[in-house]
Order: structure tokens, then C-alpha cells, then sequence
């Protein structure tokens, strides 16, 4: 094996040098906090065979941060512990419980639907008045100085007026909540594909962020909260998958484009039951936001525009486009391809910047403001030297329009794009008849946003990638189709149309979504005809942007070290590396019964800071490579409850004493654990014993010793495993496979990597 | 446990009563035949405890046959084996082999696209020529004898020339392929579940049927004869999957539906590479067929309106629908629920009448003839009493005009529904200005086309269900839109608008699917507006219908005994049957080094017919209650390959003969193994020595005994199993878990029963 494994520069036994080096991306929080345990560090102390391949090098210096596997994020546990507790549960609940239970579980999904539903529209009036308001107190000012030749002056209000939102904004999240930071997508994606984001779920968050999160967030609420029965990572993710799609569906008008979103960017496995119920949720969520909506703007019962963001519906015309547009779009995908990965490319250094020197809070914010200054200025700058006006239709389209310089019923077209929020810019280039820009306004308009884009991504304020990107695509989309005219003097170069499919080229160029990106614009546009045009795109943008660099929600992932589980094991899996490379070893094993104190002192142990255990039978003499026979598995969650409910049979007693304790007990304690430290043991209770076989799952998956890479990763990733038991052909346990160990090995263009594991 | 089973009046052990009793469906094939080699029958000698808990009644009466499971269906084997020679093979291919193997992937779906969207072109323009020329001869007759008052000759003719045509359909369905028969949905549905349905993805099943199996055939055609790597079932089955999206693509001109179909009717999981394949075939698939088809409609290069059966752009209108018509659509999704399950009940009878009475090809043919007769006699005498005259438009929008007793420039409704092709009934129900129709007529058509489509249903001709269905639905929809408008004299009604919805909520009354066909519907009829109406529609009628009835694929799935694997395990499994329950037992173990005759001996042994074997250390005493240490699994064909090349040891030396075999060797005998009766084996060769070690899986997926059917379920579910081996916990196999172990679990109303196997 290690001769195939490309070492990054020194070895996964050196780790704790670097466990003061923390990825600020998800900051530091507070040591003694309850998500402090952190999760199965044994993958720290394995494969004896590479260690100090390399020596050390300069702790201070990180060079490659995305080689980096964190320990600070904790698993999912998909799988069922199918105890002896649980088993009794489920043979009291009959035929009929199963069927209530079903049914809460669609009434969840209905709360899911409902609630994202009410919360987006909350957001949508409040920012529409919002922009309202900027709108009325900026235009008077501008106007008035305008007159007066005092600009400057329109800037410095501009500019602190933005600064002053920005700073509330990036103050919340850089303070009180640094997990609501960037779109949320990647978080949702982690926790989808199994990984534990501390605070994803938590009704904070969703107070501080609100958008991003909102989704994932009112899944997570309805059932911690409210479904005791719920209480377990299996239905929690499957309600997470819900909000997600529901949150997309709003956002969007995109009931379809929402579940095929969740599923494509997160979901590991397909089933069609819970498929319908996110559906639903999805539906639900769309239908009660257009219901609400329709009131507010009072056209009530008007249900056929849906979205919270809408583009526009694209009237169909007959000829929508023809064979020979083709080439000109697979060129536009490309483009954008090229246009997403230098986006993406540009993100990641500066990614990398502020990962290593700005990683306080205040920097955070006072970058936040600095790119809200920056903003305005350039913004205006360019307001000022263009000199694009455009007369103001009859039907007075634009919606806010800024006379500045220009003639009685006409309007800076710049100033236009730059003043309107971002998805009214959208839906201007989308629709205005052609003529309404000149080239040289919205080259001028992509090239500044292009960077103002890349450079906002990424700062401590609740923002997306979506829109942006939509918007710098329709933008150049729209040149290009402005040129296309000029040059042929064709009918069939619409502008709008190059903008829609400039748009769809830019978002595939930056996050790779294919299936779901369709739909979803799809929808939004209220437009089929176009649909193969925009596959077609963004297949095109994937496979390009994908040959330089990945997409945007990857490259931060990685950046976080998440051990994020891709969809399928790295190439060349099968034939090079075995479970006995893979697997954690030597493990911490507990006997069916065991003493309290030595469970307490195992558990209390720092270097033991595992989270799940294999249960044995009593070790039969041998050496360290091998333990007992596997009986079962039990988590450190699991044994804490014992301990805390002092589930102890008392010396020289056998008692069924363990027995009293119920699935409810553990399930109250769900998902916030005590830490071990928390848990007083008098020096009596430590003489005691405790019988695990009750509440330990019985039969854990486990996999031969020879198993390659390959089959251990799809066992994993198909059943959403937190811990996979190793067994030689004794059945003796002789490793433990955790999602980091799998993690660890990825595939690039050199081979295959292993990369480190760090604490922080 | 078997106090918790219903039992079914007779126990599994008396399967063999029942051999001679075939489930026609899928009818009799000779015995000889290369397929004969039957799956696992281990699984009758099985579970002492409910032997005989009733005494078989007669055996003639089949009471419940969707209670009984067939044998005669193999499993996929969606599992790689990774044997050594695998693995050596996986040594060789470096990284740049593997982007070629992934290239060839992406190659291949190229071609499923391409070559699925030309098969389609081709059967679409032969049936419209069929269509224009079976129009002009009987036009003609039937104008001629309308006026000399020879009506009945007009019929004759008809029914003839109906009759005639469909008997040499049902000749080559009932005697040449029977699998052809019916939609093909269903056979895709099982094979992509992971049943081998045998003869489905073979050439001459799409020469003799052509559109319905036709997307999984040219996806298995391009793995089976071209691309020799992919010869496995794991590849097999992704292509199939792609084909399957790609022919749903074609059809419907809905790239991104077709994707759902394959996934929400079939796949067990989702991978997003797959995923991205699946779609690049359906959008390549669409678009050729665009292409070919706007060429030959001399519209060369149109690409906007796609699809081979187009139900017409709904053009957007601003007042798509208000919120007061949901209920509306809720209550037509109901009907639509409670007329798919009249539908599939009746279906359900006719086809058990059809198990045991129809069963002779002959019988077939006739029956198939019969109901063209009939058909004809039935519209034939509805469009003569009918007197719905409509005036001919100036814009002749309907294509096949029949005048009749109608005054000239008119012509009779009825006859022009009943006459024109069902596709283009359906978009004229959509289509037609209000007014088109008359409510009698539509009523009177609605009564006797569901009779009649729900008697085409199930016979021997190669016609699917979704085309009459939307038809069906479309009318009544209809029909409510126009009593709805007469009663309200509101706008608002629009009878297109109800024809689609009700065509949604008919079809989904029947076949039950939500997600994949809101997407087909939405890019057939090019509207994203009507999204949210069609899927609360869909929804509906998926929840009323399911109330009393399964839907129509999954009942013929159930009747012809298929072992299909739902999506989740029976509830109230975790909690009564454990793997000791569920498994096989004794199963047959091989030795890593076994004697030539022993190994054939046991496999021409007619009791024992399984596919996969246990290969295990040696037996250490023991009873019968289990085996050796677990060391691997061996697969049926894989020993015959063997067997065939003489891979054997000479007595007394051990040598290493086995290895000159090569990986070509097996993927060339695939996917035809022959039966081990056809391989010869002299007595000499019987007292050598059979090395089994390079050739096995050296790391099944094993299970411990007291492993509940629910885990044993998810994990056969998640990695697509074919046999999963029972430990105990010293690691000695104890028994074999096949998918029909599995499948024999059903949860019904009256709580978890138990199928009887058959050999038929």
C-alpha cells in the first residue's frame, strides 16, 4: 500500500501539532462545551507502516488545508440500534402504531412545508419594504446632489448606508452564530451526506441566518422539539432532507427542482417512501408561500407565479431556438465552465487568506464592511462615468429607476442594475426588449461584479452563491447576445434568451449541479422549452469547469475539512488497499459486563475519545492484534445514559436492574449528551458492574479483515454508517472502521492521497 | 414468530404440488433451454417450525396467486465479486485505465440515447403512415356505405381489419416472445430491482416488441455485445436504468421525467454519477429524436416542441387557475384515485382469470382478436347512435374528420374520438376550444373506453397503459370542465384545463407514480404553471387509490410471482423474525480445495439447485445446525466456468492450473452460463482437485444470527445482494439469505404473512 499512496508531508501520528491550528470557516467555540466530545479519534494512532514517511515539518506552516481531515466533526448514525429496548418497543407498538407513526411522519412534513413556507415569506415582505425604503431616502438624496454637483456626498450615504447593514449582519453571524456564514448549502450537504455540522439544527440558527439555513432548520425543529418518537439521527436527516427540499421549493417556486436538489446534493440512497414525503413537504411549501404571497401583493388566490424569487415566466414562442443555436450554447456552457472555475479558483485563495489571518471576529466584520464600502463605491464609480441612458418605457418596467444625469424620461441603465436587488437585475436582463443595455454598460457591469462576486463569497454574513451568479451570468449572457445581433442581424439572437442560458452556464460553472439546477430554472422561468437548451449547458459548464477545479461548495467543504464521504470509493480502490489498511486499530473493547470504574476511566481517558465500541467476549488470552469476539456495539452516548441513570447492578448482585431504564431515557438525552467529565461515579458505584447487553445493538455490520477499500466504502456510504466493526475469520474484532478512515483517502490527478487528520 | 405469521393455507414445504401450475403471464418456457438453471431453491427445504401448520388443500385450486413467489426468477448480482483474479485484473488498469473505463460509460449512454431516440423515430413514423393509410381505405368505405345505407358492411370491414392486425401482434407476443407483452414497465421495474427477468434484454425481444422494453434492450444490447468490461450485472443494470430513462425521454420528450421514472420506479439507490449518465442518455435522446423527427416534418432544426407522443403546448395564461379551483383538483384527484382502483381491481380479476384459464398461446391469440372485435363493434355502434355533429373549424384542427350523417362542412364527434390515434384524442380533449364536445358523447365514450382499455389490459399484445389511461382521464376531466362551465357559466372552467388534470389523476390512479410523472406531464405538455395543480392531483389520487388497491404494475408484478424487493422491510420486522428465521438452511459449503466429482455431483444434484455456495474452512466435527469457518462465496456459474475449462489440480499435485484462467474467461461465458448437464467430465477428471480459492469472493457480506429481517433488509436493499451468508459468532456459516427469503415477507392488512414458493 504505501508505495501507491502519494504521503503529504508528514504523518497522521503528528496530528496534535496542529490541534492549536483551527479552520476558522466554522470557528473556534468554547472547550467545555457539550458538543466537545469529539468524534473516534482512534484513526489517529494507525497504520504503523507509514508513519514518519516525512519528518515533520514546520508546525506553523499548513500547506495544503483542504489535505487536512478535521476530528471535530462527529458522525451521523443512520443505522438503527436495534437493542433489546428497542426490539421491546417496537413488539408493543402493533400494526396500528406503525401506522400513526407513519402518519406523523407525513404531518411533519406538512409542518416542514408550511413553516419554511411562512418564514420565506416573513423575509420577502421585510426585504422588499427594506429595499423600498433604501430606495426612497437614496433616490431623494441622490437626486437633490446630483443637482447640486455634490456626489461625493450621495456616495458617503451610499456607502455607510451599506456598511451599517453589512456590519449588523456579519456582527451576528461573525459573534453570535459563525455557523449561519455563506449560503448554507455546503453545511446541508454535509449533514446529508452524514456528517454531524455542530448547530445546523438549532432554532439560533435559524433566528441569525434565517435564509440559508431555514430549511434544514424547521426540519430539525419539528422533530427535536416536538416527535419524541423522532429522537434519532435516521428520521432527524430524513426531516433535514425535507426542509432542504421545501427551502428550495420557496425560494425557487420550485417544488420539483427542490427534491431533486436534496436528493442530488445530499441524500445517499433513494427510497421511495420517503422520496414521496419530501415531495410533499416540497409541494406544501410552494402552494402555502404562493397562497400567502398572492395576499400580501393582493391578487389573492393568484397561484400560478409561484416563488419567492422569481425571474420572470419566458413566454414560449414558436421558434424558440433552432439546431444551429446549439454549437453557440455548448460555447456559452464552456464559458461558463471556464468563467465558474476562475470564479471558484479566485475563492479558494482568498479562502485560504482568511483562513490564516482572518480568523477573529472583529477582522470579520470590519472585512465585511470594508467589501460593503468597496461595493458602493465601485458601484457608483461606474454610475457616474457611464453615460447610458435609456428612455423610460410607457409601461415603466424598472421598477426603480435613477434619472442622475440623464434627460427628463430617461434613466441611467447602470445605475439600474446597480441599485435594484439582485434578482430584479436578474429578471430585468431576462426580459427587457432588446436594445434596453448597451455592451459596454454590462461589460463594464460583469467584469466589477465579477470580482465584487468572488470577493464576497465567503464573508461572515448569511449570503448565497445563486443569485450572484445568476446575475453575473445573465450579464454576460446578454452581451453575448447583444453582439450575436449586431453581428447577424439575426430575429433569433434574443438577448433574453442568451441571458437565461448565460446565467444557467455561470451557476453550473460555479457549483456543478446538473439534474436539480435544470428543474429548478426550469420552474423558475415557468419555461420547458428552454429545458434541453439548459441541460445541455450545464453539462457542458460541469464537464469544463470540472477539468479545472471542483465546484464551489466542494472546494469549501474541503477547506473545512469535513470528512465528507464522496458517492463512490476513489478508483483503484479495490485492488490496493484491504481493511486491515483502512481500519482503526487497536480498539477499545468492552465485555458484555464490566466493571463501572473501568468503563468510567476508559471513557474519561483524553487519548480515548472514541465514540463507539465494539462488545466482546472475554478475551481469550492472545496478543494485542486481535480482541474478543464481537457480541455487539455500544456508543459512548449510550453508556453516559447508563451511567447517569446509575444503571448498575450492585456488587456480588446480578440484578436485572438495567432493565428499568427506557428507550425514552436515551431518547430525552438526544442529541445533546452530557460529556463524560459531568458525571459524578462515588468510589462505591465504581465497584459496581454493568451489563451492556440490553442496550448494545446486537448485530453490527462488520466486514473481514481482506474486505478492500472498495466494498467497505459502499457498505458505508449505502447504509449511512457511523462505525463498521473488522473482523478477522474468527469473528475476533481486530479494527474499527469510522467515516474518517474513509475519508482520509481520496483520489486526485496524482493518485491516491491520504490526507491528514488535525484536531482542530 | 409463527405465532405472529398468518399463514397461508399451506406450508412452503409443499411447493412441488404446485410445479406443474405455471403463472401464464410469463408463460412456459421449454425446460432445456439455457435459462432452466433455477435460483436458490434452498430456500423450500426451509423452517421446520410452520411445516404444515394446515394441511395442503387441492392442489388445483390456486387460491391467492399473488400470494405465492416463483422460483423460476433469478437475482442480479449487483455486488462485484472481488476475487484475485478481479483484483489482479484492477492492478493492471492504472488511473488513465479507469478514465478510459468511465469514458466508455459516458460513451455508451451516447449511443443508448442515440440509438433509443432512432428506434423510436423509426416505430413513430411507421405508425403514423399505418395510421394515415388505415384512415384512407376506411374513410372512403365507410362515406360509400353510409349513403347506400351498408353500414354493417363499414363494420365488418373495421373489425376486420382491427382484428387482423392485432392477431399477428398477439402471434408474435403469445407464441415467438412473451415477455413482450403489456407495457414493459413492469419487467423494467423488476429488473432494475434486481430480478432477472429472463429474455428481457435480449435482441429478439426488441425486434418483437419493440417500444415498450426498448430502452432497457438498447441499453443491454451495448453492454452484452460491445463493450466487453461491462459484462456484469452491475454495469448491466446502470445501462438498463439509462435506457429506461432514455426510451421515457423519447417518448415524452421529458429527458428530466425520464430520469425520475428510472429512479423512482426502479433504481435501489441513488449515486450522483449515475445519475449524470442517466440524464446525459435521456437529454441525448430527446434531442436526437427532435432532430430526426423535425427533419422529417420538414421543420428540419425545430427543436422546441419534442417528444414522440406531444400532447400539445398549453399556451400560459395569466389566470392559469385560482385558488377556489384546488379543492376542485383535490376531488378530481380523489376520482381520479377511486377510478384507477375500480380499474386495477378489475384488472386484477380479469388477469387471475386470464392465470387460469387463458394460458395456451392459441387461447391467447383469440382472446386478443376478440377484443379488437369487439372494440370495433362497440365504437362502431356508438358513433351510429351518436348525432354529436360539430362544425369542421376553418383552421382544421382535427386530423381525421369522420362526416357520417352529418351535414357537410361538419363532421361526428364521436366518430373522430374513437377514430383518431389515442394521442391525438388526448390532445384534442386538451386542445379544443370549449364548446368541441358534447357531454353525452364524452360521458357515453368515458363508460365504454374504460371497459375496453381495462380489458386490452393484460393481453398478449405489446401495449402499455399510460396512453389510455390519460385518455380516459382527459375525457372525464373533460366532462367535469364542461358541466363545471355550464353550471358556474364561469370562465374559469376551462374544459382543456380539467382534461388535463383529470388525464393526470386517472393515470395516477392507475399506476401510482407522483414525482417521475409530474415531471412528464410538465415537459409533455410544455407547462410549468399546471406543476402544482398536476402534483396535489397526483398525490391525491397515489393516497385514495392506494387505500384500496395496489397500483396496475405492481399487481401483475405480484401475480406473476415475481420475489420483488419493496422498498422497505415489512413493518414490525425489526422486532419478530431474525436472520435464524429468515434464512436457509442447511446450505451447501464448498472447501477452498474440493474434488472435481464431489463439486459436480452436488451441482447436478436436482435438490439442489442453488446459485451461490458458502466456501468455508474445513468442517471441525460438529452437528448439522452449521458448517465451517466462512472463507468466501462462489457463484454457480462461476464453478461452472471452471468446470467447462478443466481448471483442475492433477491428483496428488498441487499446482497452480486454476490462475492460467483469466477474468475473459468468465466474462465471455456471460451472461449464458450453461447447465452443468452439459458439461462433460470424465472419471479421471472427477478424482482431481478443484482450487476454489483465486475464483471466490474472499469477502461476502455476512450476517449474524440474531440480525432482524429489517437490517438484513436494508443491507440486501442498499448493495443490491444476491446472497447474503448467517454467521454465528464463531464465525461458522449457519445459513444463506437469497432475495426470495426476503421477498416471502409481505405485510398486509391482517399483519405479516408468509408466500408460498412455486416452482412455476
Amino acid at each position: 500500500m504505501s508505495n501507491v499512496l502519494k504521503k503529504i508531508s508528514w504523518s497522521s501520528r503528528d496530528h496534535n501539532a496542529h490541534a492549536g491550528e483551527r479552520s476558522p470557516l466554522l470557528p473556534a467555540r468554547p472547550q467545555g462545551s457539550p458538543e466537545a466530545v469529539e468524534d473516534d479519534p482512534e484513526v489517529t494512532s494507525q497504520d504503523d507502516k507509514i508513519q514518519n514517511v516525512h519528518p515533520p515539518s514546520s508546525p506553523k506552516e499548513i500547506p495544503h488545508t483542504e489535505n487536512l481531515l478535521s476530528l471535530k466533526y462527529e458522525s451521523l448514525d443512520y443505522d438503527n440500534c436495534e437493542n433489546q429496548l428497542f426490539l421491546e418497543e417496537e413488539r408493543k407498538i402493533g400494526p396500528r402504531g406503525f401506522r400513526v407513526v407513519e402518519i406523523s411522519r407525513w404531518f411533519i412534513c406538512l409542518l416542514i412545508g408550511i413553516l419554511t413556507a411562512l418564514i420565506a415569506c416573513i423575509i420577502d415582505i421585510i426585504i422588499e419594504k427594506f429595499a423600498d425604503l433604501k430606495y426612497l431616502v437614496l433616490k431623494d438624496k441622490i437626486d437633490a446632489f446630483t443637482l447640486n454637483g455634490g456626489l461625493s456626498v450621495s456616495l458617503v450615504i451610499w456607502a455607510t448606508m451599506n456598511a451599517g447593514i453589512v456590519m449588523l449582519g456579519s456582527i451576528l453571524v461573525a459573534f453570535v452564530e459563525p455557523v449561519a456564514a455563506g449560503s448554507g448549502v455546503p453545511q446541508i450537504k454535509c449533514y446529508l451526506n452524514g456528517v454531524k455540522i455542530p448547530h445546523v439544527v438549532r432554532l439560533k440558527t435559524l433566528l441569525v441566518k434565517v435564509l440559508g439555513v431555514i430549511f434544514s432548520v424547521s426540519g430539525g425543529l419539528a422533530v427535536g422539539k416536538i416527535f419524541e418518537h423522532f429522537r434519532r439521527d435516521t428520521e432527524k436527516r430524513d426531516f433535514v432532507a425535507a426542509g432542504a427540499a421545501a427551502g428550495v421549493s420557496a425560494a425557487f417556486g420550485a417544488p420539483v427542482g427542490g427534491v431533486l436538489f436534496s436528493l442530488e446534493e445530499g441524500a445517499s440512497f433513494w427510497n421511495q417512501y420517503l422520496t414521496w414525503r419530501i415531495f410533499f413537504a416540497s409541494v406544501i411549501s410552494t402552494f402555502t408561500l404562493n397562497f400567502v404571497l398572492s395576499g400580501y401583493h393582493s391578487q389573492f388566490g393568484q397561484l400560478a407565479n409561484p416563488g419567492l424569487i422569481n425571474f420572470g415566466r419566458f413566454e414560449d414562442k414558436n421558434e424558440a431556438y433552432t439546431w444551429f443555436e446549439i454549437p453557440l450554447f455548448l460555447i456559452i456552457g464552456a464559458i461558463g465552465g471556464i468563467s465558474g472555475a476562475l470564479f471558484n479558483s479566485i475563492n479558494y485563495w482568498l479562502t485560504m487568506f482568511r483562513i490564516r489571518y482572518i480568523h477573529r471576529p472583529l477582522l470579520q466584520v470590519l472585512e465585511a464592511m470594508l467589501v460593503a464600502v468597496v461595493t458602493a463605491t465601485i458601484s457608483f464609480l461606474m454610475i457616474y462615468f457611464s453615460d447610458d441612458c435609456q428612455p423610460l418605457g410607457e409601461d415603466n418596467v424598472v421598477e426603480y429607476p435613477l434619472q442622475l444625469f440623464c434627460k427628463d424620461g430617461e434613466y441611467n441603465s447602470m445605475a439600474t442594475t446597480f441599485f435594484n436587488t439582485p434578482e430584479k437585475s436578474v429578471r430585468s436582463l431576462f426580459h427587457d426588449p432588446p436594445g434596453s443595455y448597451n455592451p459596454t454598460t454590462v461589460g463594464l457591469f460583469c467584469l466589477s461584479y465579477f470580482l465584487l462576486a468572488c470577493w464576497t463569497y465567503g464573508l461572515s454574513v448569511s449570503s448565497g452563491i445563486f443569485i450572484p451568479s445568476l446575475l453575473l451570468g445573465a450579464a454576460w449572457g446578454r452581451l453575448i447576445g447583444i453582439l450575436l445581433s449586431n453581428i447577424s442581424n439575426a430575429n433569433w439572437a434574443d438577448p433574453g434568451k442568451y441571458a437565461l442560458i448565460g446565467a444557467a452556464a455561470q451557476l453550473g460553472g460555479v457549483v456543478r449541479m446538473t439534474l436539480s439546477l435544470t428543474v429548478i430554472i426550469m420552474e423558475a422561468t415557468g419555461n420547458v422549452s428552454y429545458g434541453l437548451p439548459i441541460m445541455l449547458v450545464l453539462m457542458t459548464a460541469k464537464w469544463v469547469g470540472d477539468f479545472f477545479i471542483e465546484g464551489l461548495y466542494d472546494i469549501h467543504i474541503k477547506l473545512q475539512s469535513v470528512p465528507f464521504l464522496d458517492w463512490e470509493p476513489p478508483a483503484t480502490s479495490h485492488s490496493h488497499i484491504a481493511s486491515s489498511d483502512v481500519m482503526s486499530h487497536p480498539v477499545v473493547c468492552f465485555q458484555r459486563i464490566e466493571k463501572v470504574g473501568h468503563v468510567v476511566d476508559l471513557l474519561s481517558d483524553a487519548t480515548c475519545n472514541h465514540n463507539g465500541f465494539p462488545v466482546v467476549d472475554e478475551q481469550d488470552g492472545g496478543g494485542s492484534d486481535h480482541f474478543g469476539k464481537l457480541r455487539g456495539i455500544i456508543l459512548r452516548s449510550q453508556i453516559i445514559v447508563l451511567l447517569k441513570h446509575k444503571a448498575f447492578i450492585e456488587r456480588g448482585k446480578y440484578g436485572m436492574l438495567g432493565y428499568r431504564l427506557t428507550l425514552k431515557d436515551f431518547r430525552d438525552a438526544y442529541p445533546r449528551f452530557p460529556p463524560i467529565q459531568s458525571i459524578h461515579v462515588s468510589q462505591e458505584e465504581r465497584e459496581c458492574t454493568m451489563d451492556l447487553t440490553p442496550f448494545m445493538n446486537p448485530a453490527p455490520y462488520s466486514i473481514p479483515q481482506d474486505a478492500s477499500l472498495n466494498r467497505i466504502f459502499r457498505l458505508f456510504r449505502a447504509l449511512g454508517l457511523r462505525h463498521l466493526v473488522v473482523c478477522n475469520s474468527e469473528n475476533h474484532v481486530v479494527g474499527l472502521v469510522t467515516r474518517k478512515d474513509l475519508a482520509r483517502y481520496r483520489w486526485s490527478e496524482h493518485g491516491l492521497e491520504e490526507l491528514l487528520l488535525a484536531q482542530a
